[in-house]
C-alpha cells in the first residue's frame, strides 16, 4: 500500500515535488462554494451540516487534485461548542459576547462538547470515506491562545488590548481560560482523527503578537500538551503547528512541542526556518496569498524561491496565509503545475 | 562636556542603568496634551504649529525626565508634504486619497517638500533649544514602505492587500514610489538633523508583513540607503531603525544597513535580536505596551526580564510599540523608577 506523500512528508522524507494543498481552498473564491453557502445560508448551518461541510471540502481536492482535504469548518467552533454564543455577522467577521470574569469561565460547559461537535464527526467520517489512496484528511483546531483572543475581545482585534488586559492583569483567570481550552482541544482533535483525520493541525494566527515569556506560558506550552496527548492517545497521527508570525521564536515552538510539521507565514524565509528548526520536521508554506492574487511573474518567481529553498528537505506546499475570496481560480490551478513540475 | 547618555548607547556602550523614553511618550494619555490638542483642533494644524508642536514634545521631558524627546509629529506628514492630501479622521485614524497609478505617483511634488516642512524644523529648533545637556532630541520619519501602505491603501489595513496588488502586479511602480520615499526622507531627515535632530528614528510599523525577497527589496534596501545618506552628511548622526515584526530577517536588516541602534517589538526576545545582531548595535525596547497599562506585577516583571537581559550591551529601554491613550500616566512614573534602579 503506498502511503500518501502528506504523510510521508510528515514523516520525515523529502518527498518531490512536495505535497501541497492550500490554507482556506475551500471558500469564496470557488463559485461552486458560493452556491452551497448561498444554499446553507447561515455559515455556522453549513459547518454543522455534514452534506454540505463535506461537500465544500471535497470541491478543492476534484476541482485542483490537491494533496490533502482539510475539514470545512471553523477555529470558533469549539467556542461555540463549549456554549459561547457565536454568530458570523455577514462582512464583519465573528461576533461572541465577550469573555471577560470568572463567571463567563465558569459559564463554559465542557459537558456539551461531544453533543455539539457530533455533526463535524460526521463530516469528517463522510469526507474520509470519499478520498482516494493518496489524498490525505487534516482536521485542525484553533489554538487556544488565538482562541482565547476571540473569546475575550468577542471579535478580531488589532491590539487585543481586551487579552493582553487579562492575561496580564488577571494571569490565574487568563492560565485557566487557556488551561481549559487546552484540554477541550484535545478531545476535539482525538474525536476527529477518531472519526478518520489522519493529520492534525494547530492554527495559532495571533501567536506573534505575545511577549516572549507569554508566547512560551500560553503558545508552547498548550501546544506541547496537545502534540505530547495526541501522540501518547494515537501513535501514527501527524501534527502540524502553526505558530503564525512566531519570528525568531519558531525554533523553541519546534524544539518544545515536538511536531511533526511546522506552517510557515509568507514573512518567514524558510532557509532561515530550516536552520532554525533542524533537518527532520517538515516545513509548510509560504507563498504569500496575495502573490496568488496577482498570478503572473510574481506567483511564479515566489514558488520557484520557496521550491528552490525545500528540495531535499521534507516540505509541504501551501500559502502562508489562507486563499483570500478574490483569488482567480485559474492561478490555483497554475499553482499545482508549477509545484508539481518541482 | 558630558555626553548624552541615549548617543552613548547608541555609540556601542554599555550605559547602566540604560537611558529610556517612550515611543508616543507625548500623546493623548497625558491630561496636559489633551489641553493642547483641543487648542490646536485639527491633528495637522498641531503638527504644523510649532509652538504647540514644541510644548507637546517636550511634556513628557518635563513630566519624567526621559532621557530623549521625539519630535512630535506623524509619519504621514511627509506625503503630506509631497502634496497627497491627507486629514485625521477622529477615532477612525488617517485617511489620504488612494494612490492607485501611475499619474497619482506623478501628481507628488517633491519640490513643496521644504516649503511644507519648514514649520516641522522649527519644531524642531525650538525643542533643541529648550533641552538641557542630558536629554537628547530625536527626530524620525516613516520607513518607505510603511509609508507607502498608507498612501497606496489611503487608510490603515489588516492585509495591504492593494499595496501588494501593486508591489507583485507593478512592480516598477511600487519600485518608484519607495524609490521617490526614500529620496525625500532622506531631504527629510537631513533637514531635522540641520535643525537639530541628534538622532533619528526609521519607523517601518508594517515591515512584517512582507515576503524575504519584498523585505529585501522594500525594506532593507530604502533602510541602507537612508542611513549610509545620512552617514555621508552628517558623520556624527546617530540611526535607529524600527522593522517591526520583521522576526528572523532582523539580523539582515541590521548587517545591511548599518544603523547604530536597532528597535525591537514586544514579541522579539531581546537575548535572541541581541544574538542575531551583534555586541555592538544598541538595542531599544520592548516592553509590552498593554503590560504598561496592566502595570503591577506584569510591569515589574517585565521591565525586569528587559533589563536582564540587556545588562552589559548597549542598550534603549523603551516599549516594544507606542503607548497607548489608556495608560495610566502613574505608570510611567513607575516604570522611570524601575528602569533608573537598574
Amino acid at each position: 500500500m503506498s502511503v500518501k506523500p502528506i504523510l510521508s512528508a510528515l514523516a520525515g522524507e523529502p518527498v518531490w515535488p512536495p505535497p501541497v494543498w492550500l490554507m482556506r481552498q475551500a471558500g469564496r473564491y470557488l463559485p461552486e462554494y458560493r452556491a452551497i453557502r448561498e444554499k446553507a445560508g447561515d455559515f455556522i448551518t453549513l459547518c454543522t451540516s455534514p452534506e454540505w461541510a463535506a461537500e465544500v471540502t471535497l470541491q478543492p481536492v476534484r476541482r485542483f487534485g490537491v494533496d490533502a482535504a482539510i475539514l470545512f469548518s471553523d477555529i470558533l467552533m469549539l467556542p461555540w461548542a463549549l456554549g459561547q454564543g457565536l454568530r458570523f455577522a455577514e462582512g464583519e467577521g465573528p461576533r461572541l459576547p465577550p469573555l471577560r470574569d470568572a463567571a463567563a469561565l465558569a459559564a463554559l460547559d465542557p459537558g456539551r462538547l461531544d453533543g455539539a461537535i457530533a455533526p463535524i464527526l460526521e463530516t469528517v467520517a463522510k469526507v474520509r470515506a470519499a478520498l482516494d489512496d493518496r489524498t490525505a484528511l487534516i482536521g485542525f483546531a484553533g489554538a487556544p491562545f488565538t482562541v482565547a483572543c476571540y473569546m475575550v475581545e468577542g471579535r478580531g482585534s488589532s491590539d487585543f488590548a481586551a487579552t493582553k488586559a487579562m492575561a496580564y492583569g488577571d494571569p490565574a483567570l487568563f492560565a485557566a481560560l487557556i488551561d481549559l481550552l487546552t484540554e477541550s482541544t484535545i478531545a476535539y482533535l482525538s474525536a476527529q482523527i477518531l472519526a478518520g483525520a489522519e493529520v492534525v493541525m494547530l492554527f495559532d494566527s495571533w501567536a506573534g503578537m505575545l511577549a516572549p515569556d507569554l508566547f512560551r506560558a500560553h503558545v508552547i506550552a498548550p501546544a506541547a500538551r496537545i502534540a505530547q496527548a495526541l501522540r501518547t492517545r494515537h501513535p501514527t497521527v501527524r501534527r502540524i503547528g502553526f505558530p503564525r508570525l512566531a519570528g525568531m521564536m519558531l525554533g523553541e515552538y519546534a524544539a518544545a512541542t515536538g511536531m511533526d510539521g511546522l506552517g510557515m507565514d509568507s514573512a518567514t524565509d524558510p532557509r532561515a526556518a530550516r536552520a532554525a528548526v533542524g533537518p527532520d520536521i517538515a516545513l509548510q508554506g509560504n507563498l504569500d496569498p496575495l502573490a496568488l492574487v496577482a498570478g503572473g511573474a510574481a506567483q511564479r518567481d515566489g514558488v520557484a524561491a520557496i521550491l528552490a529553498a525545500a528540495r531535499g528537505h521534507p516540505t509541504i506546499f501551501n500559502l502562508g496565509h489562507g486563499i483570500v475570496p478574490h483569488t482567480p481560480p485559474s492561478h490555483v490551478a497554475t499553482l499545482m503545475e508549477q509545484v508539481r513540475a518541482g
